[in-house]
């Protein structure tokens, strides 16, 4: 077997992969979408054949073989396309190995368990029928961790699945430094008068829908490679090629929840289908996306540094007012300003954008010390308040609204919270740089012309797919390393804009 | 190995490969009723790489092995479940291992290009671009009936696929005594005056979407485990336990194109359901439906034993009129008499009953000769139309109405319109078995009571999967061997009521 055999037969692999994987993407999408209430059961175990097939194919020792063949070769140039496949080939395949299949399937399974018992918990307000499964997702999270091997800490094998090359200690500064920032921030603006909220309505469900197809469509998201449906939780998921979907919820009391929500999936969904273009990097590393942080800066910077300005209003808003005449006689500023309000609150979901950190921020100081064993499960609920008074100055009365809200740790998820952190981060670094590569980019938006940026996005990020690690790859489209720097002067911009400081 | 333990291991087998079965089932639905344009190449290669494990699981020699274990033990009491299910999968992997690898991939190649070719030739109305997938279609399909075996000609092999047990010899006298009839009950109404067409409308879609959702839910289809979704083609699948799909098309001109074509989709769906109902049976024989002849047969028999009677419309009359009220001042004898009219036509798809058969006979008849080599391919539109006047009366002015008509024979489906007709053979056969065990039928569902026939349906047919044979089926369930006889009574019975024959 040659080099070039060994390596044709990855790509092959990698791409019946791939199409099986969008089966996966469909079952799942479906399942939120259409699938009817008695066929959930079913449906759990269609979801559990694809995937145990999705697994013996990614431990397949014919991998271990062709990457060997290929790893032999003379080295091929580092930073080309090929020697990025390999590499994140090997990457995937060492990582599938590492993990044991019984510990995959116990993963699985008391994952599946959580997220139930969760719901219940979260709706009953009962941590304590939540916290023995969170041990034991905690403890087989811990296995996990040991079975993958790490230099620092236990913690950063975690973190590592999810964002190529982090670690607790390299997150932890950065997170800190938007704690501090956002903590002077809100302090800055606490006393000064708030911006004037929105009319009540009424904003029609049907007027909404069709305000976001043209909004999507706006913004590049191609109507005859997408969809856009209602689900209960909003997602983007790419199925295929050429397939990206994107749900939302409507709140007929609030436009702005779908039309954001829309915003941030309509990113995620570009972002899927500018690396996976259905040219032959299709089912390689190099038509996938680069992490979950890379993920979420496309969405947050088409949800934050787009769809949260002055430009993006200036030219929608003439829309809105086309579907909504309630929102008749308001200027661009008073829109830009109302959805710009800085408010802190219990729920990180529906936090602004500078109190969304610091709730990043309590969850991976607690999950941090949960997998180091500073912290008892069954003392969670405490330190989750007494570091929320100390980060945003709020208590959640109920756990319904503290350390239940989220679904994450009751799928076993932990490191993955910093993602979304690192997501703001670089959205705002890329957003600084493709500003300064195309003069003219606020007045363009204002025009209603969203292509020179996502051309940039294309060329810098979209089309890179796992070519670099997340930290390099954003250095590569700015041409520096990523600091929270620029969101912490996009966020010090908008209280100026906003709250006049 | 124990043959209790071969027995467990083909059941596991058999219900994992019914559960990557419905994620094949997921993607061919979403490809028709969901799928944005752009996605179909990426989504031709999915179905290509689940199809490929599906064939593999379905040649596994662990088959063969199991399959051996099972039949040398001591023989099971025939009409047990369990034999039934040993004889199934028997049945299955025989006829798996049978077909080459290189002849199945060929035969799935040329039917994909085959349609694609057809769909061109049907626009055009070119059939001299079709002729040569027809040839290659027709010569892989000479090809399968070999490697498959026959005791008396090529085409037993190819329809026994479809309907086990039958043959050319076995269906011949059946679809002449069809012809024959409706031959003499088409004379016969000829210059009788035609039922009164129903009022032009206004049906605007959004009330017909609601009456239907009434129509399927008073027939039994439950909406907690079905869709009524909206496609090109109308069509029913079930995907998974507890979710039957079925999808109409809406002409606001003429409701009960909707109302029909969705009846028979809900019979389809009521089967699915009937059989595949979630207990021990999912995923082995005996949860599978027992041949097409069967399922068609519970689609014809809700479509127009029951939604073109007289009780049916005395009932949904009034619930139609609430929708549309240029229905107002109908009868239900006018509305019963409008959707029994007999006027024969060129389109197989838009028959009446009584012109349904011949269409099949004169597609049967030319499709023998085709796998016989009595009929050469360039030979076919000249015998179509020849034919065509011979059974039906008339001949098609372009071969798009004429041989071009079906997609069947463009995906190498020869040997399956028999099943057509067989189906309105057995739910004729059926509905006189059911209206003799249950009196008092007609006034049930002219108050709009279908559960009773449902259970008897379910009961008799739906419960049974593959316990027998087709035809044995029908007999368990009716007490004699099907015939023709109930199928002709019941069209000169309505002949009789509609035009006073």
């Amino acid at each position: 077997m040659t080099a070039r055999q060994a390596y044709e037969s990855l790509v092959a692999h990698s791409r019946e992969s791939a199409d099986l994987g969008a089966a996966l993407s469909l079952l799942s999408w479906d399942q939120q979408v259409m699938l009817p209430p008695a066929a959930h059961p079913g449906r759990a175990a269609q979801i559990g054949a694809l995937t145990a097939i999705l697994h013996r194919r990614a431990t397949d020792p014919r991998l271990g073989e062709w990457l060997a063949a290929c790893e032999a070769d003379a080295p091929r140039e580092p930073g080309t396309p090929e020697a990025a496949n390999i590499r994140e080939w090997r990457r995937d395949f060492d990582l599938a190995v590492k993990i044991p299949e019984d510990l995959a399937v116990a993963l699985a399974r008391a994952a599946s368990a959580g997220q139930r018992a969760w719901e219940f918990a979260r709706k009953e307000n009962d941590f304590k029928a939540f916290a023995p499964h969170l041990q034991e997702l905690l403890e087989l999270s811990r296995r996990k961790a040991e079975a993958i091997g790490y230099a620092g800490e236990a913690y950063d094998a975690l973190l590592d699945t999810y964002e190529p090359g982090e670690t607790a200690a390299s997150v932890a500064p950065i997170l800190a430094e938007l704690r501090d920032a956002s903590k002077a921030l809100l302090e800055a603006v606490k006393d000064a008068p708030a911006p004037k909220p929105l009319p009540a309505g009424p904003y029609p469900v049907a007027a909404q829908q069709a305000l976001l197809a043209d909004i999507t469509s706006l913004l590049g998201l191609p109507p005859d490679a997408s969809r856009l449906d209602v689900s209960a939780h909003p997602f983007s998921t790419l199925i295929g090629p050429g397939d990206a979907r994107i749900t939302v919820r409507y709140d007929a009391a609030d436009f702005t929840k779908a039309l954001f929500g829309a915003v941030h999936e309509t990113g995620h969904a570009l972002y899927s289908l500018g690396h996976d273009s259905g040219d032959g990097r299709h089912g390689t590393p190099m038509g996938e996306f680069a992490s979950l942080g890379v993920h979420e800066s496309q969405s947050r910077l088409w949800e934050n540094q787009v769809a949260r300005s002055l430009p993006f209003w200036e030219h929608v808003l003439p829309l809105a007012v086309a579907r909504f005449p309630a929102l008749s006689g308001l200027s661009p500023e008073e829109l830009f300003a109302a959805v710009s309000a800085i408010r802190p609150g219990l729920i990180r979901v529906d936090a602004d954008e500078t109190t969304y950190n610091p709730h990043i921020v309590l969850r991976f100081e607690l999950e941090l010390a949960l997998v180091r064993g500073d912290l008892a499960v069954a003392d969670l609920p405490g330190a989750w308040n007494e570091k929320s008074r100390e980060i945003l100055g709020l208590a959640a009365p109920r756990d319904a609204e503290g350390c239940l809200q989220d679904v994450h740790w009751s799928m076993g998820a932990f490191g993955y919270f910093p993602t979304y952190s690192l997501g703001n981060v670089y959205a705002a670094c890329l957003f600084e740089a493709a500003r300064a590569a195309l003069p003219g980019l606020d007045a363009a938006m204002a025009a209603g012309s969203f292509r020179p940026l996502l051309d940039w996005l294309r060329a810098n990020i979209h089309e890179k797919g796992r070519l670099s690690r997340p930290r390099d790859l954003i250095a590569a489209a700015t041409g520096e390393s990523p600091t929270a720097g620029p969101l912490i002067r996009h966020l010090q911009a908008k209280a100026k804009a906003v709250y006049g400081l």
